[in-house]
Protein backbone atom coordinates (compact mmCIF):
# COMPACT_ATOMS: atom_id res chain seq x y z
CA UNK A 1 0.00 0.00 0.00
CA UNK A 2 1.42 3.47 -0.80
CA UNK A 3 0.91 6.56 1.10
CA UNK A 4 -1.77 8.12 -0.88
CA UNK A 5 -3.68 5.01 -0.72
CA UNK A 6 -3.22 4.96 3.51
CA UNK A 7 -4.16 8.44 3.29
CA UNK A 8 -7.28 7.53 1.78
CA UNK A 9 -8.53 5.17 3.77
CA UNK A 10 -8.06 6.93 6.89
CA UNK A 11 -10.04 9.86 5.48
CA UNK A 12 -12.50 7.64 4.37
CA UNK A 13 -13.18 6.00 7.49
CA UNK A 14 -12.14 9.11 9.75
CA UNK A 15 -9.54 6.72 11.90
CA UNK A 16 -5.98 6.47 12.37
CA UNK A 17 -6.86 3.54 14.50
CA UNK A 18 -4.14 0.56 14.63
CA UNK A 19 -5.39 -2.46 15.95
CA UNK A 20 -2.24 -4.63 17.79
CA UNK A 21 -2.90 -8.37 17.35
CA UNK A 22 -0.73 -9.38 20.07
CA UNK A 23 -2.92 -12.67 21.24
CA UNK A 24 -2.04 -14.12 24.33
CA UNK A 25 -3.92 -17.62 24.86
CA UNK A 26 -3.89 -16.95 28.51
CA UNK A 27 -6.19 -13.86 27.85
CA UNK A 28 -8.19 -15.12 25.57
CA UNK A 29 -12.23 -16.27 26.55
CA UNK A 30 -12.19 -20.00 27.48
CA UNK A 31 -14.95 -20.73 25.28
CA UNK A 32 -12.29 -20.27 22.30
CA UNK A 33 -9.94 -22.94 23.74
CA UNK A 34 -12.36 -25.69 21.93
CA UNK A 35 -11.42 -24.66 18.05
CA UNK A 36 -8.48 -26.30 16.72
CA UNK A 37 -6.68 -22.96 16.40
CA UNK A 38 -7.74 -20.88 19.16
CA UNK A 39 -5.67 -17.52 17.96
CA UNK A 40 -6.97 -17.50 15.09
CA UNK A 41 -10.05 -17.94 15.63
CA UNK A 42 -10.23 -15.18 17.90
CA UNK A 43 -8.20 -12.88 15.38
CA UNK A 44 -11.01 -13.21 12.58
CA UNK A 45 -13.79 -12.59 15.43
CA UNK A 46 -11.40 -9.66 16.41
CA UNK A 47 -10.99 -8.61 12.76
CA UNK A 48 -14.71 -9.03 11.60
CA UNK A 49 -15.52 -6.68 14.36
CA UNK A 50 -13.19 -4.10 13.70
CA UNK A 51 -12.18 -3.52 9.99
CA UNK A 52 -14.24 -1.38 9.40
CA UNK A 53 -13.60 1.13 12.00
CA UNK A 54 -9.36 0.48 12.10
CA UNK A 55 -6.48 1.32 8.80
CA UNK A 56 -4.17 -1.12 10.64
CA UNK A 57 -3.52 -4.15 11.91
CA UNK A 58 -0.58 -4.75 14.04
CA UNK A 59 1.16 -8.28 15.03
CA UNK A 60 3.79 -8.52 17.58
CA UNK A 61 5.84 -11.37 15.81
CA UNK A 62 6.66 -12.83 19.63
CA UNK A 63 3.31 -13.72 20.41
CA UNK A 64 3.67 -16.19 17.20
CA UNK A 65 7.34 -17.38 17.66
CA UNK A 66 6.28 -18.37 21.10
CA UNK A 67 4.21 -22.00 18.74
CA UNK A 68 6.77 -22.18 16.62
CA UNK A 69 6.19 -23.48 13.50
CA UNK A 70 2.43 -23.59 14.57
CA UNK A 71 2.55 -20.16 15.82
CA UNK A 72 3.93 -19.17 11.79
CA UNK A 73 0.96 -20.72 10.71
CA UNK A 74 -1.40 -18.68 12.68
CA UNK A 75 0.21 -15.51 12.05
CA UNK A 76 -0.14 -16.39 8.22
CA UNK A 77 -3.00 -17.34 7.94
CA UNK A 78 -4.51 -14.11 10.30
CA UNK A 79 -2.71 -12.00 7.95
CA UNK A 80 -4.83 -13.57 5.10
CA UNK A 81 -7.72 -12.72 6.71
CA UNK A 82 -7.25 -9.04 6.66
CA UNK A 83 -8.80 -6.99 3.64
CA UNK A 84 -6.10 -5.55 1.22
CA UNK A 85 -7.52 -2.00 1.55
CA UNK A 86 -6.27 -2.84 5.39
CA UNK A 87 -2.46 -1.36 5.56
CA UNK A 88 -0.88 -4.73 7.76
CA UNK A 89 2.32 -4.05 9.97
CA UNK A 90 4.84 -6.84 11.05
CA UNK A 91 6.16 -5.60 14.18
CA UNK A 92 8.95 -7.41 14.36
CA UNK A 93 11.38 -4.84 15.11
CA UNK A 94 14.50 -6.34 13.22
CA UNK A 95 17.90 -5.46 12.03
CA UNK A 96 20.73 -7.13 10.87
CA UNK A 97 23.52 -6.74 7.96
CA UNK A 98 22.70 -5.91 4.47
CA UNK A 99 22.39 -9.86 2.94
CA UNK A 100 20.83 -10.82 6.25
CA UNK A 101 18.09 -7.87 6.12
CA UNK A 102 17.47 -8.66 2.47
CA UNK A 103 16.36 -12.45 3.95
CA UNK A 104 13.48 -10.51 6.29
CA UNK A 105 12.49 -8.16 3.67
CA UNK A 106 12.30 -11.19 2.06
CA UNK A 107 10.23 -12.92 4.53
CA UNK A 108 7.63 -10.40 5.95
CA UNK A 109 7.14 -7.70 2.68
CA UNK A 110 7.00 -10.42 -0.08
CA UNK A 111 6.31 -14.08 0.84
CA UNK A 112 3.78 -12.58 3.52
CA UNK A 113 1.40 -9.95 2.32
CA UNK A 114 2.89 -7.08 5.11
CA UNK A 115 2.88 -3.67 4.05
CA UNK A 116 5.69 -2.12 6.89
CA UNK A 117 7.80 -4.12 8.97
CA UNK A 118 9.24 -2.46 12.19
CA UNK A 119 12.99 -2.30 12.55
CA UNK A 120 15.66 -1.26 15.40
CA UNK A 121 17.92 0.81 14.10
CA UNK A 122 21.25 0.14 16.19
CA UNK A 123 22.78 -1.23 13.03
CA UNK A 124 22.46 1.23 10.89
CA UNK A 125 21.99 2.40 6.74
CA UNK A 126 22.64 -1.58 5.87
CA UNK A 127 20.40 -3.28 8.07
CA UNK A 128 17.92 -0.70 7.08
CA UNK A 129 18.36 -0.45 2.79
CA UNK A 130 17.13 -3.76 1.75
CA UNK A 131 13.87 -3.14 2.92
CA UNK A 132 13.18 0.10 1.52
CA UNK A 133 14.08 -1.50 -2.60
CA UNK A 134 10.87 -2.78 -2.38
CA UNK A 135 8.15 -1.10 -3.80
CA UNK A 136 5.26 0.11 -1.88
CA UNK A 137 6.51 -1.33 1.24
CA UNK A 138 7.30 0.14 4.03
CA UNK A 139 9.83 0.44 7.35
CA UNK A 140 8.87 1.66 10.40
CA UNK A 141 12.23 2.68 12.19
CA UNK A 142 11.89 2.96 16.10
CA UNK A 143 12.39 6.49 17.55
CA UNK A 144 11.61 7.36 20.55
CA UNK A 145 9.53 3.81 22.22
CA UNK A 146 7.11 3.85 24.91
CA UNK A 147 9.02 1.74 27.56
CA UNK A 148 10.61 2.44 31.01
CA UNK A 149 13.52 1.34 29.16
CA UNK A 150 13.59 4.19 26.11
CA UNK A 151 15.55 6.21 28.76
CA UNK A 152 19.00 4.37 28.37
CA UNK A 153 20.06 5.01 25.58
CA UNK A 154 17.64 7.47 23.24
CA UNK A 155 18.20 10.40 25.03
CA UNK A 156 21.69 10.51 25.23
CA UNK A 157 22.97 13.46 23.59
CA UNK A 158 25.55 13.70 21.15
CA UNK A 159 26.09 17.46 19.10
CA UNK A 160 22.95 18.40 21.19
CA UNK A 161 20.40 16.37 19.91
CA UNK A 162 19.28 13.26 22.07
CA UNK A 163 20.24 9.79 20.17
CA UNK A 164 16.31 9.58 19.04
CA UNK A 165 16.78 12.79 16.66
CA UNK A 166 20.03 11.40 15.07
CA UNK A 167 18.38 8.43 14.36
CA UNK A 168 14.83 9.83 13.25
CA UNK A 169 17.21 12.62 11.22
CA UNK A 170 19.67 9.90 9.61
CA UNK A 171 16.99 7.78 8.92
CA UNK A 172 15.09 10.40 6.87
CA UNK A 173 18.21 10.75 4.41
CA UNK A 174 17.95 6.63 3.94
CA UNK A 175 14.26 6.70 3.30
CA UNK A 176 11.27 9.37 2.01
CA UNK A 177 7.85 10.02 3.65
CA UNK A 178 7.07 7.93 0.47
CA UNK A 179 8.54 4.18 2.24
CA UNK A 180 9.76 5.17 5.86
CA UNK A 181 7.95 6.00 8.98
CA UNK A 182 9.10 6.27 12.92
CA UNK A 183 7.67 4.32 16.00
CA UNK A 184 6.94 7.48 18.53
CA UNK A 185 5.43 6.14 21.84
CA UNK A 186 2.30 7.36 23.02
CA UNK A 187 3.30 8.39 26.61
CA UNK A 188 5.87 10.29 25.24
CA UNK A 189 3.04 13.09 24.15
CA UNK A 190 5.00 16.01 24.62
CA UNK A 191 7.81 15.23 22.66
CA UNK A 192 5.53 14.93 19.77
CA UNK A 193 5.80 18.97 19.57
CA UNK A 194 9.72 18.69 19.01
CA UNK A 195 9.67 15.52 16.85
CA UNK A 196 7.70 17.38 14.17
CA UNK A 197 9.66 20.33 13.93
CA UNK A 198 12.62 18.23 12.55
CA UNK A 199 10.00 15.72 10.92
CA UNK A 200 6.87 17.52 9.64
CA UNK A 201 5.98 14.92 6.83
CA UNK A 202 6.34 11.31 8.20
CA UNK A 203 3.91 9.05 9.10
CA UNK A 204 4.47 7.53 13.24
CA UNK A 205 3.04 5.01 14.49
CA UNK A 206 2.41 5.29 17.72
CA UNK A 207 2.11 2.66 20.49
CA UNK A 208 0.83 2.83 24.27
CA UNK A 209 -2.55 4.28 23.78
CA UNK A 210 -5.01 2.34 26.03
CA UNK A 211 -3.40 -0.13 28.75
CA UNK A 212 -0.10 1.85 28.62
CA UNK A 213 -1.63 5.45 29.30
CA UNK A 214 -0.92 7.41 26.19
CA UNK A 215 -2.77 10.11 25.94
CA UNK A 216 -4.45 10.17 22.35
CA UNK A 217 -5.86 13.40 23.04
CA UNK A 218 -2.46 15.22 22.93
CA UNK A 219 -0.26 13.03 20.91
CA UNK A 220 -2.87 14.21 18.26
CA UNK A 221 -2.93 17.82 18.96
CA UNK A 222 0.99 17.67 18.74
CA UNK A 223 1.30 15.13 16.58
CA UNK A 224 -0.98 15.51 13.53
CA UNK A 225 0.17 17.04 10.04
CA UNK A 226 -1.87 18.59 6.92
CA UNK A 227 -2.06 14.35 5.86
CA UNK A 228 -2.73 12.84 9.35
CA UNK A 229 0.93 11.15 9.77
CA UNK A 230 -0.53 9.43 12.63
CA UNK A 231 -1.15 5.55 13.14
CA UNK A 232 -1.86 5.35 16.82
CA UNK A 233 -2.29 1.33 18.10
CA UNK A 234 -4.28 0.35 21.22
CA UNK A 235 -3.98 -3.51 22.12
CA UNK A 236 -4.72 -4.80 25.38
CA UNK A 237 -7.99 -2.71 25.59
CA UNK A 238 -8.99 -3.75 22.93
CA UNK A 239 -8.27 -7.61 22.78
CA UNK A 240 -9.42 -8.43 26.01
CA UNK A 241 -12.41 -5.79 26.22
CA UNK A 242 -14.09 -8.98 27.42
CA UNK A 243 -13.19 -12.49 28.82
CA UNK A 244 -17.01 -13.81 27.83
CA UNK A 245 -18.36 -14.84 24.41
CA UNK A 246 -19.44 -11.34 23.81
CA UNK A 247 -15.35 -10.37 23.43
CA UNK A 248 -15.61 -9.38 19.72
CA UNK A 249 -18.69 -6.88 20.16
CA UNK A 250 -16.78 -5.49 23.33
CA UNK A 251 -13.97 -5.18 21.47
CA UNK A 252 -15.86 -3.56 18.56
CA UNK A 253 -16.91 -0.52 21.58
CA UNK A 254 -13.79 -0.37 22.70
CA UNK A 255 -12.33 0.39 19.31
CA UNK A 256 -15.53 2.70 18.56
CA UNK A 257 -14.80 4.79 21.44
CA UNK A 258 -11.07 5.35 20.06
CA UNK A 259 -12.87 6.06 16.32
CA UNK A 260 -15.28 9.08 18.06
CA UNK A 261 -12.23 10.82 19.81
CA UNK A 262 -10.45 10.84 16.37
CA UNK A 263 -13.23 11.74 14.58
CA UNK A 264 -13.48 14.84 17.15
CA UNK A 265 -9.28 15.62 16.41
CA UNK A 266 -9.10 14.84 12.93
CA UNK A 267 -11.63 18.10 12.77
CA UNK A 268 -9.60 20.12 15.62
CA UNK A 269 -5.90 19.75 14.66
CA UNK A 270 -5.99 18.25 10.97
CA UNK A 271 -3.56 20.97 9.84
CA UNK B 1 24.92 -24.00 29.56
CA UNK B 2 26.78 -22.16 32.44
CA UNK B 3 30.56 -19.92 32.02
CA UNK B 4 31.61 -22.91 33.38
CA UNK B 5 31.22 -25.53 30.81
CA UNK B 6 31.40 -23.32 28.20
CA UNK B 7 35.16 -22.55 29.77
CA UNK B 8 35.45 -25.81 30.23
CA UNK B 9 34.59 -26.93 26.50
CA UNK B 10 36.66 -24.39 24.86
CA UNK B 11 39.90 -25.79 27.16
CA UNK B 12 38.88 -29.21 25.97
CA UNK B 13 38.60 -28.60 22.44
CA UNK B 14 41.28 -25.72 22.58
CA UNK B 15 38.66 -24.04 20.29
CA UNK B 16 36.40 -20.89 20.65
CA UNK B 17 35.15 -21.39 16.57
CA UNK B 18 31.62 -20.90 16.26
CA UNK B 19 30.16 -21.91 13.11
CA UNK B 20 26.98 -19.85 11.66
CA UNK B 21 24.30 -21.77 10.41
CA UNK B 22 23.35 -19.32 7.80
CA UNK B 23 22.23 -21.96 5.56
CA UNK B 24 21.05 -20.25 1.59
CA UNK B 25 19.21 -22.56 -0.49
CA UNK B 26 21.11 -20.82 -3.19
CA UNK B 27 24.62 -21.78 -1.88
CA UNK B 28 24.77 -25.31 -1.28
CA UNK B 29 25.47 -28.50 -3.12
CA UNK B 30 23.09 -29.08 -5.45
CA UNK B 31 23.07 -32.53 -5.32
CA UNK B 32 21.29 -31.83 -1.86
CA UNK B 33 17.99 -30.34 -3.79
CA UNK B 34 16.73 -34.26 -3.87
CA UNK B 35 15.99 -34.37 -0.37
CA UNK B 36 12.72 -33.52 1.46
CA UNK B 37 14.47 -30.88 3.60
CA UNK B 38 17.91 -29.75 1.60
CA UNK B 39 18.80 -26.92 4.29
CA UNK B 40 18.24 -29.85 7.26
CA UNK B 41 20.39 -31.99 5.23
CA UNK B 42 22.68 -29.78 5.07
CA UNK B 43 22.69 -28.60 8.31
CA UNK B 44 23.38 -31.99 9.82
CA UNK B 45 26.15 -32.74 7.51
CA UNK B 46 28.00 -29.72 8.43
CA UNK B 47 27.18 -30.31 11.84
CA UNK B 48 28.52 -33.43 11.69
CA UNK B 49 31.97 -32.80 10.18
CA UNK B 50 32.34 -29.80 12.23
CA UNK B 51 30.99 -30.92 16.48
CA UNK B 52 34.93 -31.96 17.24
CA UNK B 53 36.33 -28.40 16.56
CA UNK B 54 34.16 -25.76 17.18
CA UNK B 55 32.19 -25.20 20.78
CA UNK B 56 29.55 -23.28 19.22
CA UNK B 57 26.51 -23.09 16.40
CA UNK B 58 24.64 -20.09 15.29
CA UNK B 59 21.95 -19.85 13.15
CA UNK B 60 20.55 -16.66 11.93
CA UNK B 61 16.94 -16.81 12.05
CA UNK B 62 16.72 -14.85 9.01
CA UNK B 63 17.28 -17.85 7.24
CA UNK B 64 14.79 -19.80 8.38
CA UNK B 65 12.08 -17.18 8.56
CA UNK B 66 12.41 -16.59 4.83
CA UNK B 67 10.75 -20.15 4.85
CA UNK B 68 7.84 -19.31 6.88
CA UNK B 69 6.42 -22.51 9.31
CA UNK B 70 8.51 -24.78 7.25
CA UNK B 71 11.68 -22.75 8.45
CA UNK B 72 10.94 -23.02 12.24
CA UNK B 73 10.84 -26.61 11.34
CA UNK B 74 13.93 -26.93 9.98
CA UNK B 75 15.02 -24.68 12.42
CA UNK B 76 14.11 -26.90 15.57
CA UNK B 77 15.18 -30.01 13.95
CA UNK B 78 19.00 -28.69 13.15
CA UNK B 79 18.99 -27.41 16.85
CA UNK B 80 17.77 -30.52 17.94
CA UNK B 81 20.86 -32.34 16.24
CA UNK B 82 23.61 -30.17 17.86
CA UNK B 83 25.10 -31.78 21.20
CA UNK B 84 24.44 -30.60 24.36
CA UNK B 85 27.79 -29.74 24.73
CA UNK B 86 27.67 -27.68 22.55
CA UNK B 87 26.91 -23.83 23.29
CA UNK B 88 23.52 -22.85 20.80
CA UNK B 89 23.33 -19.44 19.74
CA UNK B 90 19.88 -17.89 18.37
CA UNK B 91 21.06 -14.92 16.11
CA UNK B 92 17.79 -13.55 16.77
CA UNK B 93 18.59 -9.79 17.86
CA UNK B 94 15.25 -9.44 19.03
CA UNK B 95 14.20 -6.53 21.64
CA UNK B 96 11.03 -5.22 22.43
CA UNK B 97 8.83 -4.01 25.38
CA UNK B 98 9.10 -5.97 28.76
CA UNK B 99 6.48 -8.36 28.47
CA UNK B 100 7.06 -9.26 24.45
CA UNK B 101 10.66 -9.85 25.28
CA UNK B 102 9.24 -12.33 28.25
CA UNK B 103 7.16 -13.80 25.01
CA UNK B 104 10.89 -14.03 23.17
CA UNK B 105 12.85 -15.21 25.92
CA UNK B 106 10.15 -18.32 26.09
CA UNK B 107 9.99 -19.28 22.51
CA UNK B 108 13.99 -19.14 22.25
CA UNK B 109 15.94 -19.83 25.46
CA UNK B 110 12.57 -22.86 26.83
CA UNK B 111 11.02 -23.91 23.96
CA UNK B 112 13.89 -24.15 21.97
CA UNK B 113 16.76 -25.55 23.33
CA UNK B 114 18.82 -22.53 22.96
CA UNK B 115 21.58 -21.26 25.16
CA UNK B 116 21.44 -17.72 23.86
CA UNK B 117 20.44 -15.17 21.97
CA UNK B 118 21.53 -12.28 20.25
CA UNK B 119 19.58 -8.62 21.45
CA UNK B 120 19.42 -4.78 19.80
CA UNK B 121 19.75 -3.09 22.81
CA UNK B 122 17.62 0.29 21.70
CA UNK B 123 14.61 0.00 23.86
CA UNK B 124 17.27 -0.73 27.21
CA UNK B 125 17.06 -2.66 30.33
CA UNK B 126 13.04 -4.16 30.13
CA UNK B 127 13.60 -5.20 26.79
CA UNK B 128 16.87 -7.71 28.25
CA UNK B 129 15.49 -8.36 31.61
CA UNK B 130 13.58 -10.92 30.89
CA UNK B 131 15.83 -13.26 28.89
CA UNK B 132 18.11 -12.66 32.07
CA UNK B 133 15.91 -14.32 34.00
CA UNK B 134 16.44 -18.08 32.77
CA UNK B 135 18.91 -19.93 34.57
CA UNK B 136 22.31 -20.95 33.02
CA UNK B 137 20.89 -18.85 29.94
CA UNK B 138 22.33 -16.27 28.24
CA UNK B 139 21.86 -12.58 26.65
CA UNK B 140 24.80 -11.28 24.00
CA UNK B 141 23.78 -7.51 23.44
CA UNK B 142 24.67 -5.84 20.00
CA UNK B 143 27.93 -3.74 21.15
CA UNK B 144 30.23 -2.88 18.39
CA UNK B 145 28.92 -4.38 15.21
CA UNK B 146 30.85 -5.44 11.88
CA UNK B 147 28.98 -3.75 9.06
CA UNK B 148 29.15 -0.68 7.07
CA UNK B 149 26.44 0.89 8.73
CA UNK B 150 27.38 0.78 12.53
CA UNK B 151 29.38 3.75 11.74
CA UNK B 152 25.87 5.77 11.70
CA UNK B 153 24.98 5.42 15.48
CA UNK B 154 27.02 2.99 17.37
CA UNK B 155 30.07 5.74 17.68
CA UNK B 156 28.19 8.55 18.28
CA UNK B 157 30.11 10.42 21.45
CA UNK B 158 27.74 11.30 24.49
CA UNK B 159 30.03 12.64 27.22
CA UNK B 160 32.70 11.22 25.99
CA UNK B 161 32.38 8.14 25.18
CA UNK B 162 30.73 6.32 22.07
CA UNK B 163 27.42 4.76 22.28
CA UNK B 164 28.49 1.57 21.96
CA UNK B 165 30.49 2.37 25.50
CA UNK B 166 27.37 3.88 26.51
CA UNK B 167 25.75 0.18 25.92
CA UNK B 168 28.42 -2.41 26.72
CA UNK B 169 28.51 -0.67 30.29
CA UNK B 170 24.92 -0.60 30.94
CA UNK B 171 24.52 -3.87 29.98
CA UNK B 172 27.51 -4.83 32.39
CA UNK B 173 24.50 -3.65 35.14
CA UNK B 174 21.74 -5.18 34.10
CA UNK B 175 23.19 -8.60 33.56
CA UNK B 176 26.58 -10.09 34.98
CA UNK B 177 29.51 -12.26 33.28
CA UNK B 178 27.96 -15.42 33.67
CA UNK B 179 24.72 -14.46 31.49
CA UNK B 180 25.45 -11.41 29.35
CA UNK B 181 28.26 -11.57 26.33
CA UNK B 182 28.55 -8.86 23.69
CA UNK B 183 28.69 -8.87 20.06
CA UNK B 184 32.02 -7.02 19.04
CA UNK B 185 32.96 -7.57 15.36
CA UNK B 186 36.16 -8.65 13.75
CA UNK B 187 36.36 -6.10 11.21
CA UNK B 188 37.08 -3.64 14.21
CA UNK B 189 39.97 -5.65 16.13
CA UNK B 190 41.82 -2.44 16.87
CA UNK B 191 38.38 -1.41 18.85
CA UNK B 192 39.11 -4.91 20.97
CA UNK B 193 42.28 -3.60 22.86
CA UNK B 194 39.75 -0.23 24.29
CA UNK B 195 36.93 -2.31 25.00
CA UNK B 196 38.67 -4.71 27.24
CA UNK B 197 39.59 -1.81 29.55
CA UNK B 198 36.26 -1.05 30.42
CA UNK B 199 34.84 -4.68 30.00
CA UNK B 200 37.97 -7.57 30.57
CA UNK B 201 35.57 -10.48 31.68
CA UNK B 202 32.83 -10.82 29.64
CA UNK B 203 32.54 -13.27 26.68
CA UNK B 204 32.41 -11.90 23.02
CA UNK B 205 30.41 -13.33 20.40
CA UNK B 206 32.96 -12.31 17.49
CA UNK B 207 31.24 -12.15 14.01
CA UNK B 208 33.10 -10.99 10.45
CA UNK B 209 36.15 -13.91 10.53
CA UNK B 210 36.48 -15.23 7.03
CA UNK B 211 34.57 -13.56 4.40
CA UNK B 212 33.70 -10.43 6.01
CA UNK B 213 37.87 -10.25 6.62
CA UNK B 214 38.23 -9.73 9.88
CA UNK B 215 41.71 -10.97 11.68
CA UNK B 216 41.99 -13.59 13.76
CA UNK B 217 45.06 -13.32 15.03
CA UNK B 218 44.91 -9.54 16.04
CA UNK B 219 41.61 -9.75 17.86
CA UNK B 220 42.57 -12.73 19.46
CA UNK B 221 45.55 -10.83 20.68
CA UNK B 222 43.72 -7.86 21.80
CA UNK B 223 40.51 -9.25 23.16
CA UNK B 224 41.17 -12.79 24.88
CA UNK B 225 41.13 -13.04 28.72
CA UNK B 226 42.08 -15.39 31.19
CA UNK B 227 38.70 -17.64 30.50
CA UNK B 228 39.40 -17.01 26.78
CA UNK B 229 36.20 -14.89 26.89
CA UNK B 230 35.98 -15.16 22.83
CA UNK B 231 33.57 -16.75 20.76
CA UNK B 232 34.78 -15.71 17.14
CA UNK B 233 31.93 -17.09 14.27
CA UNK B 234 32.82 -17.94 11.41
CA UNK B 235 30.04 -18.79 8.51
CA UNK B 236 30.52 -18.04 4.89
CA UNK B 237 34.19 -19.55 4.41
CA UNK B 238 32.69 -22.60 6.22
CA UNK B 239 29.49 -23.61 5.16
CA UNK B 240 30.74 -22.98 1.38
CA UNK B 241 33.66 -24.58 1.41
CA UNK B 242 32.76 -26.54 -1.62
CA UNK B 243 29.59 -27.08 -3.89
CA UNK B 244 30.03 -30.73 -4.92
CA UNK B 245 29.70 -33.54 -3.23
CA UNK B 246 33.01 -32.55 -0.53
CA UNK B 247 31.12 -29.98 0.87
CA UNK B 248 31.43 -31.12 4.62
CA UNK B 249 34.34 -32.32 4.18
CA UNK B 250 35.71 -29.40 2.48
CA UNK B 251 33.55 -27.47 5.25
CA UNK B 252 35.60 -29.35 7.57
CA UNK B 253 38.80 -28.68 6.58
CA UNK B 254 38.39 -24.63 6.41
CA UNK B 255 37.15 -25.06 10.12
CA UNK B 256 40.21 -26.83 10.46
CA UNK B 257 42.23 -23.73 9.68
CA UNK B 258 41.09 -21.81 12.00
CA UNK B 259 41.27 -24.33 15.03
CA UNK B 260 45.14 -24.74 14.00
CA UNK B 261 45.13 -20.63 14.36
CA UNK B 262 43.29 -20.71 17.31
CA UNK B 263 45.37 -23.66 19.28
CA UNK B 264 48.19 -21.18 18.81
CA UNK B 265 46.72 -17.89 20.03
CA UNK B 266 45.74 -19.57 23.26
CA UNK B 267 48.96 -20.39 23.89
CA UNK B 268 50.19 -17.19 22.78
CA UNK B 269 47.56 -14.62 23.92
CA UNK B 270 45.58 -16.29 27.11
CA UNK B 271 45.96 -14.33 30.00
Amino acid sequence: MNRKQLIQQINKKKSYLCVGLDTDISKIPPHLLKYKNPILEFNKQIIDATQDICVAYKPNLAFYEIYGAKGWETLEKSIQHIPDSIFKIADAKRGDIGNTSTMYAQAFLKNMSFDAITIAPYMGEDSIQPFLEIKNKWVIVLGLTSNKGAQDFQFLKSKNKPLYQHVIEKCMEYGTTQNTMFVIGATKEEYFKDIRQFCPDHFFLVPGVGAQGGNLQKLSEYGMNKDVGLLVNATRSILYASNGKDFAEKAREEALKLHAEMKQYLKLYKK
